[in-house]
């Protein structure tokens, strides 16, 4: 069982499957002259994070020494480099947890969430944000407009997840959407969709409670599918919604492979899809679908240059209310509790607070 | 057995599943000012044709009337509209073999391939062009150069094919291309990548002889698959063509589910792939792969406007020679003769001459 | 002066510069069975309808026979032709006045207002819809959804116009847009960057009543340019509106040359423009600002595929609220005194009723 | 007059206007693991160099303190970081001569060349190229291949401008494009766009042996202006060489008030125009032509992701012969004699080669 100790840089450390523990970690140094060292405020907690913890690797990406976790949160300038300019002790800031290499081609194109050197928070080899504090370069932190709580600050990393999926479909105003899985990026990528200009938006999901939830917070419209084919799905949704030739964009969110399946069944001739969700390596695809009605399929990863940006300014302008998804929060001492909430299905996002 | 006939507007007709017969068919009418009454002279066999003659249907196209085959075609004018102002008597043109309904969306955005109201030749219910006669509108003829033949101007359509499936790829100069499938289109869209600006064009086959032929006329490279894993042959690929972090752009033109595994493989992080082949329905496909490298995947189907002019072009700069792939030709009355040979696999194109 | 008579399909005709009149026309009939016969309800004034009228011309377009005026109407559908699908008698619609060619290359690449065959009412030989009856294609008219009025359908061609111009722009979620010019179209255009998720739109004119009716109609700032130099008052501008590095998007909708000076310097390095309005031929242009830039400039011609759509799904989805546009309304019999009132800038939109 | 001195490091220094000197100054150290120590093999001048060296200002570019000159430069790797990996003691490059601050937004979107924070290698107060020795990160410098030499090496610069400029028009295979202006840039346009398959490229210059060059490096055809006004030599261009509706592209390397006048008369609707040249800051510009055929018009400032690699892909492939362009080569000690001759318009590049 995880213990807490007092110490400078209280950190929540997964020290092997399925084992996590509070340990006294050194504060992180301004080492270049445009860091900002920041205090951690509040920690969603995503899929990876559960996933790190339950399997102690995911894909590839294996962790083979203690590691902090999290990393999706909002933190406090505690103190900048000498050539920071846009930043000063005492702003709240979202934080982009990863950070790129700068030199290669990705980064310099434009795409730096491609870049091969990353170093994001909480993937192997790298430390994660839930400790007291924690270091990043100035154009990684996003300022919060006053009027947002720093508890929003820290749903800024899914939001941007779901800014990037939604960009990718290269949506257009007044395109049909259908978002498959109504979880936390999913519930987010029907509010960028809406917010972007989506003159329906389907959220597709298995649980009720999940639909119910995706009506109220953004979806125009629901479905669950039924036990027919995915063919059968696609047209009865396609009635239901009146999406006339199909819908033009379909995101999944949910990683099943029924959603894609379903998905390029629902679309119109040209549509577009975009692969969000995480899930098995391999899926059964219909590739003439694809290739007859010539869609255009992407996935997404993380997210890029604007995401963050657009992120801050769909919250700060109203137009998407993260607050509904905050569940619970819990002191960073019970940081493990919130793990096993999320585990069990209890909640859309719990926050863990910072260190005092 | 078929059996020629002596007509005003000879045709080479499907009677049923592996049926075919030569009729007496009405010479078709200028309906529309602004059409235009071509003689054939010259048709290529496509692979649909074969399936068509074989199967009596491809997909939900069900031949259930006898229906002329053919839509590689070049010819020349004999007669045109009152409000035909570009083309006159005893021009030589391509013919664009599929007519769109002009006023859908899809039409008046720019995607007139994706149109679901199109009159294609030889796709049920519409004859194709294995005909003395055949009619067509003014912008669906491209006049020929002087210097450019009536047979090249018959492969103008599988030409016309690989630009577009070229396009979809959103290639840039100097990009590494992998085209899997050394059929006619995937030697087409080898010569198109390298017209295109591609570095590196590699030919991905199964037979030796279709690789060595594709070396000849437009790869940079080739390569033979092993029967290891998709991943393993990526990998071999990669270090073979020296692709560094991968290829950027991926297209198949074989139809075949390990050309789409290996290609999701073999992919940088960003890259594209177009699935220009037709195969079967459903493929087992690596989508976590294309998800975190945030592949970019395009159907591609047809042609649409510009590809045929390009197509024109690029045979007329001499850029691209498509003679070479012009096995044999054989006269109207030994038709059947040519779709035997094309499903023997004697030859990449057997063009039929146009009745006298 | 202008006397009516009465007609079966009264007309409102320019006869020669600045003289008008009523007259019998015969009801057009429907020639192309995807025809549609409207009875006209409503019909907006347009500065070209007054330049018509003041001028007898617009640049080469030359008024030589007398033409019925206006092309910013609503109908209601009075008869069908034999293939009209997705219109039925008493349908009401808002009418897209210029019918393309369908068969050049710009129409077929999704560029139709580009058409060099448009029939485009009003503008010279072609008659426009102050009339009693016009007739149109049925994919040039597009249904109203039942909340909006018909009155709110006239105003569909000013906003096509004005999304138009804004998807020139390329603007993107959280761009800073600068509007030149608060007339009828740059109005609409700031309520259109706004529901394509500009984070601030600042309107910009000489006359304080309009920029106090662009703050309370769609702009979330307004500027007021003094008499100096367009790079003081780009400067100006950025200070008091906090723009940063400049504006991302400037749109001109108003035709004067101190306009786009001033865009080119409230643009960020890589900003777009957009000339939406018109004025003289040529002005003076801060050319060597637009090169070091990198500002990518666009011209805006009416309108093509989606604009009316999304023109309509804007307002039907409550975004828009054309109806705080219209100043008035007047009977058809009063029609020139419409266009005195807009010639004398009395309101904004004046609507004329269609003749009973 | 310019006196050369032994030194470590010898370079060629503005010391004010009109006024040039070598000098000794300090070997330039790796202060950045990334970075690469060169030794300087040749350098080209480029018209800028000239402007600074007459005027000791470009606009807002003043010369205060005595500065390096030269930006056009091959080298060879003489040593490398700690964590440079793909460069090694005695490798050839092209030196791509501005580098970024890679942390702006800019910069992070992929359009690094209007970062703001550029440092540029002889614009004020950044020394240039001209010089024994030379440092920049590994990712600025370009591996030449084996069968390119360094003379050539140092075209890489003008034509990494050629390659921005002719990527901005976003040209299609078979576009028609003009190309104003044929000086070194000019030039290397058309042969860019040639190599991106224009179908024709029409060169415009008022000097006959600057056409007669043009025509046998990459035009297919030449254009002189006559003293009439544009539109009427926009017809006539169009007559000449058979243009259709207009030419697809425009590009100005030329900067000449005329070039881009006739420019927007003859380009096509919808066409695009590229101003690459350097003139006068404003022009008087037709821009109701602009607007009534929705052109799309760029400026082209420098190079970013991707240009340098091109440059060096099309000489490598052998696709442009830049040594056609190089009049003649001289020595280090008499690059006075070498600005002189570039100022007095005596041929087209002259290469200074680096100190001994």
């Amino acid at each position: 069982m995880a213990t807490q100790t007092e110490t400078k840089n209280n950190s929540f450390i997964l020290a092997g499957e399925k084992s996590v523990k509070f340990e006294d970690r050194p504060i992180p140094s301004i080492s270049d002259p445009h860091d900002v060292l920041l205090q951690v405020n509040y920690t969603g907690i995503c899929g990876s994070d559960i996933h790190y913890w339950q399997h102690g690797r995911i894909g590839h990406y294996v962790v083979k020494d203690p590691m902090v976790l999290g990393h999706e949160s909002s933190g406090t300038v505690v103190a900048v480099g000498d050539q920071v300019t846009t930043l000063k002790k005492g702003d709240r800031v979202a934080m982009e947890p990863g950070v790129c290499c700068r030199r290669c081609v990705r980064c310099k194109e434009g795409l730096y969430n491609l870049c091969l050197d990353m170093k994001f928070a909480a993937t192997p080899p790298y430390d994660g944000t839930l400790a007291k504090y924690y270091v990043l370069p100035e154009d990684f932190c996003y300022r919060l407009p006053d009027h947002v709580s720093l508890q929003e600050g820290a749903l800024m990393e899914p939001l941007a997840v779901a800014v990037h999926i939604t960009k990718q479909s290269r949506i257009r105003n007044g395109d049909s959407v259908v978002v498959f899985g109504a979880g936390p990026v999913g519930l987010l990528c029907c509010a960028v969709a809406k917010s972007f200009g989506a003159s329906k938006v389907i959220a597709v999901d298995i649980q009720q409670p999940r639909l119910d939830f995706a009506k109220e917070f953004a979806a125009t419209g629901v479905f669950m599918p039924e036990k027919v084919s995915s063919q059968e799905n696609a047209e009865r949704m396609v009635k239901e919604h009146d999406l006339g030739l199909g819908a033009d964009v379909a995101i999944d969110a949910s990683g099943a492979e029924p959603s894609v399946q379903t998905a390029m069944h629902v679309l119109r001739n040209g549509g577009s899809y975009v692969q969000g969700g995480m899930g098995r390596d391999e899926c059964t695809f219909p590739i003439m679908v694809a290739c007859l009605k010539e869609l255009k399929i992407s996935g997404s990863f993380r997210y890029s240059e604007g995401d963050y940006r657009d992120a801050v300014q769909l919250v700060g302008s109203g137009k998407i209310d993260v607050k509904k998804l905050i569940t619970r929060e819990v002191a960073f001492e019970e940081a493990e509790q919130a793990f096993e909430d999320i585990k069990a299905g209890k909640g859309i996002k719990v926050l863990i607070g910072g260190p005092k």
